[in-house]
Formats: C-alpha cells, sequence, structure tokens
C-alpha cells in the first residue's frame, strides 16, 4: 500500500481526495461500515507502531520545550488507542445519513419533488495535536460518504500518519479509494494557507481547535467552513429558582469538566435571591476563582471585582464570573451582551420567564433546569461529533453524521415543461 | 421620518441593522405581516415618486452611456412598481418559518430536545441594477424575521432610496423599528467591501447578481454568505428517451426564457439516438447558434466546433454546445465536468438510468423527464425565493423563507446535570 509522499503538493492532494470523494458519495453503507471496522481491526492490531510512532513525537515535542497540556494532548496510550478503534466501531453502527429523503411533495403539475441527504464531497479538518481527531474526524466523514482530508499539526506529524496509513489501508481493503482519508504532511504555514483555500477540492472546512486555530481560518479560509466555537455559558438563576437545583445545575456545569466548550464561565443571579444563592454557591464551588460586581462581592466575601474581560471570557478553568441582576430583562440583556452563541441556560419555576429566555436569547442550545454541559453531539443522541458549531449558517449546536451532509433535490415529472 | 443619512458609515448603519434584528427576531407573525401590507399599500400610493426617482437614475445612466441591459434592469414602469407591492403582499400571505418545531425527541435522562426554526439575524444583501430586489429581497428577510441590509449600485440609488423609505415607513407603520430595513447609500468600492465584511452584524450575505459580483464575493467577503451561482445546465437525451418529450424539453430549456440560470445551455446526446433526434433539435431550435463535437457537427448542418470553454459556458442567450456519447457513463463524466451544480435533466424511459443519473450527478437539482426551467422558488412551491444556491453549506437549490432562517436548540429539564 502506497503512502502518499510528503513531497506531494496540498493541491494535488486535494485532487486526489475528490476524485476519491465521487467513490464514495455512491458507495454502499455496507463498504463504508467495512472500511470503519478494518481501520478498528488494522488500529488494534498495530498498537504497538502506533504507539512508537507516537513516542517519536512526544520525545520531539518535550526536546523543543512544549508545555504539558501540549504533551497531555499528544500523548497516546493503550487505551487511547483502543478508543480511536471503538470510535470507528461505534461510528460504523450508526445510521447512514446518505439518502435519507427530508422531504418530498408532488406540486399541481404533476412533478414530483424530493429533498435527499447526499455527502458534502471532500471535508477537510484542520486540527492541532490531537492524534484521535485523525481518526475520529476520518471516520464520520467517510461514514458520511466524504472524503476527509486532513491537516493536524507538525507536534503530531508521525503520529497522524501511521494513524492514516491504517485508515487507508481499510478502505482499501473494504474496495474504497485510499483516498478517501488523505492527510497533508507538509505542516508548514503555508500548507495550512493553501489548505484552507482550495476552493475547487474543499466542500467543507471544520476546524478543531482552540481561539488561535479559529481566527487563522477566519482570516485566511476562502472556502465554507463551519466554526466550532468559544463557549462563553451563561447559568442564569431567577427569582423563581429552586435553589438546590440551580446550586446542582451550576456546580455541574463548573466543575464536572472545566476545560471543555460547554463548561459554565459565568453566574447570573437575580437580586432577589442574590444573598441567600451567592454564599451557598462561593462554598459549593470551593477551589474556584470567583470574580463578580459590587452586589456579589459584598456578598462573598473574597471574591475579587470582575473586569470588562471578564464577562466575555471563556476561562476553560476554575474560574466564574458573577452577576447580580434586578431583574429578566437585565439577565436577558447581559447575556445577549456576552453570549459566544454556545449554550444560555436559565433555573426558574417561572413559566413565562423560560419562555422569554428561551425565545430571546441567542445561542445554539438553551437550556431550561439543566446543566450548559448537556450540549453535546453525544448526549443530544447523535452517536458522535465531529463538533458543536456556534455560527448560524449550515449546521447549529452539536454536529452529527447530518451535518456532514447536504441536500439535492431530485423532481421527476412526464416530459413537464414551463409556461 | 428620518432617513438614513447617506453620510453615516457603513459599519453605523450595520450595528443599526443588527439592534432592529433582535427585536425582530420576537416580533408576532401579524406585526411583520403588516409591516409588508402597510409597504405595499405606500408603495402604490407613491408610484408617482418612485417613477420619478427612478427617471433620475436613468436618465444619468444613459448619461454615462451604459448598456441597454442595465437601462432594461434598471428602468421602473407602473407595471414593474405594481409588482414590487404584490410581491410584498404574496409574502405577507406566505407562512411564517419563525418558531416551526423541526425536530423534538425526549433522552433517557428526561430531557427534552426541541430544535426550533429562528432568524438568522441580519441578513446583507448586496446587488446590481434592479431596483426591485430592494422590496423583493427586504420583504422576504423581514417576513423571516431578520434584518435586511442592502447594498444596491450606484445606478440604481434613487430609486433605491425611494423604495427603503416607504420600506421603513411600512415597518414603522407595524411598531416595528425602521431599521429593519437599512440601505447603504455610499455606493463606492470601498463601502461595498467593508459591507461584506462586517463579522458582527451580518449573519448571512446573498450577493444577486451576475459573475463578477460573485467573484467579488468570493475574493472579498469574511461574512458568512451563500452563493446564487451560474447554471451552466445540461440536457442529457438518452438512447431510451421519447424523443419527442426529449425535444419539448429542450426547446423550453433553451428557448422559453433564455436569459435566466435555469435555462438549458448544453445538449448531451446518445449516439444510438444522435442520428433521429440532432437534426429534428436543430430544426425546432431555429434562431439558436449550435456548437458541437464532431459527430453532432456531422449531423447538423452549419454547426459550429465547440471550443473546451462553449463546455464550460453559461450562454444565458440563443446558443447552446451539443456534444455525443457513446453510453450513460460517458454522460454522467461529460455532465460531471462541466456542471455548475445548478441543474441537470436526464431524458429517458429507462429506470436504471434514471437512477444512475440522478445518484451521480452532483447538482442541487436533478430532473428527470422535465425541463430544466423548474429549478425556482415558485415552480417548487416555496411561494417566493431570494435566490437558488449552488453552493453546498446551509442551503442548496430554490431558497424561499425557510432558507433565511437558522435554528435553535431548546433543552428542557428538571434539574438534569451531567455525571
Amino acid at each position: 500500500m502506497a503512502l502518499v509522499s510528503a513531497m506531494t503538493s496540498v493541491s494535488e492532494l486535494g485532487r486526489r481526495a475528490k476524485t476519491a470523494s465521487r467513490a464514495l458519495a455512491t458507495a454502499s453503507t455496507a463498504a463504508k461500515d467495512a472500511a470503519l471496522l478494518a481501520a478498528a481491526d488494522l488500529i488494534e492490531q498495530n498498537v504497538g507502531s502506533l504507539l512508537s510512532a507516537n513516542a517519536r513525537d512526544v520525545e520531539r515535542a518535550l526536546a523543543e520545550g512544549v508545555t504539558t497540556t501540549v504533551v497531555d494532548r499528544l500523548r497516546l496510550s493503550e487505551a487511547r488507542v483502543g478508543s480511536m478503534a471503538s470510535g470507528l466501531r461505534q461510528v460504523a453502527g450508526l445510521r447512514d445519513p446518505v439518502g435519507e429523503v427530508t422531504e418530498g411533495w408532488t406540486r399541481p403539475n404533476g412533478l414530483r419533488i424530493e429533498k435527499v441527504r447526499v455527502p458534502l464531497g471532500v471535508v477537510a479538518i484542520i486540527y492541532e495535536n490531537r492524534p484521535n481527531v485523525t481518526s475520529d474526524a476520518a471516520g464520520l466523514c467517510v461514514k458520511a460518504g466524504n472524503a476527509a482530508f486532513l491537516r493536524g499539526s507538525s507536534t503530531a506529524i508521525e503520529s497522524n500518519r501511521a494513524v492514516a496509513a491504517l485508515l487507508r489501508e481499510g478502505a482499501a481493503k473494504a474496495g474504497l479509494p485510499e483516498d478517501c482519508v488523505v492527510l497533508v504532511e507538509d505542516t508548514s504555514y503555508g500548507s495550512a494557507r493553501e489548505f484552507m483555500r482550495l476552493r475547487d477540492v474543499v466542500d467543507c472546512l471544520i476546524p478543531r481547535g482552540g481561539p488561535s486555530l479559529i481566527q487563522a481560518v477566519r482570516d485566511n479560509a476562502t472556502v465554507p467552513y463551519v466554526i466550532d466555537g468559544d463557549g462563553n455559558c451563561h447559568v442564569y438563576v431567577d427569582a423563581s429558582a429552586d435553589l438546590d437545583m440551580a446550586l446542582s445545575i451550576l456546580v455541574n456545569g463548573k466543575m464536572q469538566r472545566p476545560s471543555v466548550c460547554n463548561a459554565t464561565e459565568s453566574l447570573v443571579v437575580h437580586a432577589d435571591v442574590a444573598a441567600d444563592f451567592l454564599p451557598r454557591a462561593a462554598r459549593a464551588l470551593e477551589g474556584v476563582r470567583l470574580v463578580g460586581d459590587d452586589v456579589a462581592r459584598a456578598l462573598v466575601e473574597g471574591m475579587e471585582q470582575a473586569t470588562e474581560e471578564d464577562w466575555g471570557r471563556e476561562y476553560l478553568g476554575l474560574a466564574l464570573s458573577v452577576r447580580v441582576v434586578d431583574d429578566l430583562d437585565a439577565a436577558i440583556a447581559h447575556v445577549q451582551r456576552y453570549s459566544s452563541g454556545h449554550t444560555e441556560a436559565i433555573v426558574t419555576r417561572d413559566l413565562l420567564a423560560a419562555q422569554r429566555f428561551t425565545r430571546e436569547v441567542d445561542a445554539a442550545a438553551v437550556m431550561v433546569n439543566a446543566s450548559t454541559r448537556f450540549t453535546d453531539g453525544e448526549q443530544f443522541g447523535f452517536g458522535a461529533e465531529i463538533g458543536i458549531s456556534t455560527q448560524k449558517l449550515h449546521a447549529r449546536g452539536p454536529m452529527g453524521l447530518r451535518e456532514l451532509t447536504t441536500t439535492k433535490y431530485i423532481v421527476t415529472g412526464e416530459g413537464q415543461i414551463r409556461s
């Protein structure tokens, strides 16, 4: 099995992915599933060589003095490799979105119109140091009938190359083109820029990574893209809230996994319950750095002054901004002003407050009496997700297999013409 | 009623549209319809002043020596103004897409998830010389709950200003913000570029115009956009086709309205029927310039040689390229290679050929035994359209009110947290 050479140009690699995407678009679900299952088997059979390739990446990264966070993300273990294989098997078990007739109707002139789900074509993924993105993203792309065109970081290059080779081998075993999965091995800045601008090749670009990667896409991409953006997620505790429930939702949102985009970053409390709720919240959030406005600070000892920057900040760690508001209007106005459009939650027993909050707050997901942590493809029941879109075009919220497709109209007549 | 000043900056105008969009997002259908109906009445009551404003635009255009096509597009008549008013009334009569629950389900933990249709926010329209786009586009945007942020050409500035003023007055009469409709009156190149890059303001940009406008958007826009692109539409006449039907579909596609994007631009004929079909087609297409390959030319006297450029060309006029192919594979390969992704048609009695063509051809719409001219919002039953998307993200094919919306997840629980 020939590996794509590191010397091959980005545009040539793209052209190969495009060609493969045509075959993949009409491939059977059985063939696509067989490719994923074969790749899962190969990954398990090659744990040793995958870990060796990864060890070389880790060694080089340590020599370059990268942060522990980078090393944590980069490092594979037997368990992590096992998760890659089981992830592929899980995706193989999901329902194929391709071919679904989402709507259909007949016109007065007898034309029958069907809207059918079809693959996007080539889905490009640009990502950072996690080698598991190589198999997770490729698995989802291929299952939805798309060629996966991948560009990871230089830090993870040996790991990515090893994983991609097995995915390509899996495709070939299932009778699909190897180029269903194409990895760009040139990890220069120039190649990233070129990758984001291959208009004739890339049908959709999805960045998986932090703010600097997102910014690079916004600044450089000329292909259509879907942004998996920040989550400055608020929990608003209404005057009528069940305060025990509010506490549980707040603690879960902030502390259960603080490093992820659907973690809670800001607490907004109605003045009527602030004196009761905030001291309890501060005790329950032990270890969390709290910053707040003057009213909040008067109620919680040791709370620091929140700056303007704090209100807009995605901490991704054990910190929380706290705002006390006089009414629902002020709560909605604050959330609207600082929301990143990811997930916003209200805790309330007041039906009208819940209705207004869900209607007026503009975000991918609005929670009523539930943790912000639920905005997630698995939690929504999609089986797996490629990311969470914080933009409004194409897909908004968790993106599963369905969001990796587009639609086509098929119109059937018996010779109809327009008069 | 204050008109927006021509001196106001593009970003300030955008900010006003954004503010108005928040009020509009939660406005009732009744209020939005009242705004459109009031604007329709105002347009009818002010035919005289609209025609005077337009006459000044036409006079200036003639003095500048523009082409007759430009003047035709620019010039309003009583009938055209009447169409603007009736168009707004028609849109007021359409079903409001906002608030539609497109899906809903309950998770094992009891969380109830609803996917609800909501407005995009600010929809920006950049267009050329047709003043009717001002009212047509604004009507659709407002009905779908979006502020319409408009930027027409300098040629039509007086007409656009007059129409926009009446739309704003209609909004005010219905108790909605005037800034539901905002026209950029600075028609410099710099303002167009700024307009396409107002990321904090524009949720979706839709260009309405020819190839140079589309190219300008591709090159300059940093806001999300939907392209209403070219239509190099093919009709493939299969070996099994009913040739009378094929002739009728071909003539309708080419001649009924040659200047539009869903007109037929290329004929592909199976070799088995070419000798029978092509001479008949040439007679029926009298007045159409035919260019073809050698086989086609041998069958039709006077047919010119098609160049490589011809195969990819959207003539938008009385010209047609003609290709003879040996089999369905070659037909599909030719269409795939030169398709602009708009509309492709097959005429056949062979079920397998229809299945393969609809499956393998990658376009917004694939027609079986019907004219390419049917790819159109009204013909599809959408009531009206803002354009026809030839891209794959967000919307593909005719875009009606629904395509001017996005969705939001509303998740309701009773205190659920993630474990």
